[in-house]
């Protein structure tokens, strides 16, 4: 099965339930790999070469986040800044195109808020940097409510997680 | 007059053409303090408590920065994410509310791709965080090819970033 590299960015990862639940779901697989950013690289240093070489050897790419202030958590940021270089990502050679991302995103609150302009707005850096590094867009999943402001909330929270988990490995497989 | 701090994110200032010019232009001006975060914050540790109160001083927020990725660059997006707590920027308190902010952003491709239903998602994040926390939105100033491919272009970028740094500091005195 193709692999799968799944950049996790959670800065208090033990405190989490939606991206705690998802990423370690889905690392029991052989073929995905999870690369948790704030583990590798406290100090914000990314190692490119070495995330350069993560990409070459997957097929699929995961984004795997919290919404923080309606984007990434800085690290993600960061690392795609980064890791999405002229000459390896886009330009005369692109090592990418091949590849297909996924956003798996978690969001705190209630979907009230989120319609789907508000959404298209928070999916679009990471789709348009798809789009201009030529790779292809192979869809997102979104849960709401992935909190614990009450023991029930974080219950809930627990159970969407893993249909969330097992909707992004079967879009993932579609 | 009011006071004005400039969030000033670029991690290569010195090759910088708009950001060098429209935060040395304001930072002329008894009544701005301009703070760059890549050179008080080179490990990503963000004083909260230092920014915080640079906050409280000032009545106008500037956040000025070069488009990465269709985002921030990652050390404000990390300046966000601690300085505008809850119980500071948000919740039941919110110390925010008399400040008004701003986007002075520089793009180094043509205008041509970024219509205004693209610049409404490049803003959105920094305009919902305001609208969030309840502070008032006082507006954009965007500037487009501030880039030097070219010495005519790094020419032509030093112009225009000249009449950026005004037309920012005529918006904030509006």
């Amino acid at each position: 099965m193709p692999k799968t590299v799944m950049i996790l960015a959670h800065p208090k990862i033990e405190e989490s339930i939606g991206n705690k639940i998802i990423s370690e779901f889905t690392n029991k697989y052989d073929n995905v790999e999870v690369r948790h950013l704030d583990k590798l690289y406290p100090n914000f240093k990314i190692d490119v070469k070495t995330e350069q070489e993560a990409l070459l050897n997957a097929k699929n790419i995961v984004f795997q986040y919290p919404l923080y202030w309606y984007s990434t958590p800085a690290i993600l940021k960061e690392w795609i800044d980064q890791v999405f270089q002229y000459g390896f990502a886009f330009g005369q050679e692109s090592a990418l195109n091949d590849k297909k991302t996924f956003i798996s995103l978690t969001i705190g609150s209630a979907p009230d808020y989120y319609n789907d302009d508000v959404m298209e707005k928070i999916l679009f850096p990471i789709k348009g940097l798809t789009e201009y590094c030529n790779l292809t867009y192979g869809g997102e999943v979104v849960s709401f409510n992935i909190n614990n402001y009450t023991p029930e909330a974080a219950e809930k929270a627990k159970q969407v997680s893993v249909e969330h988990a097992k909707k992004l490995l079967g879009l993932i497989n579609s």
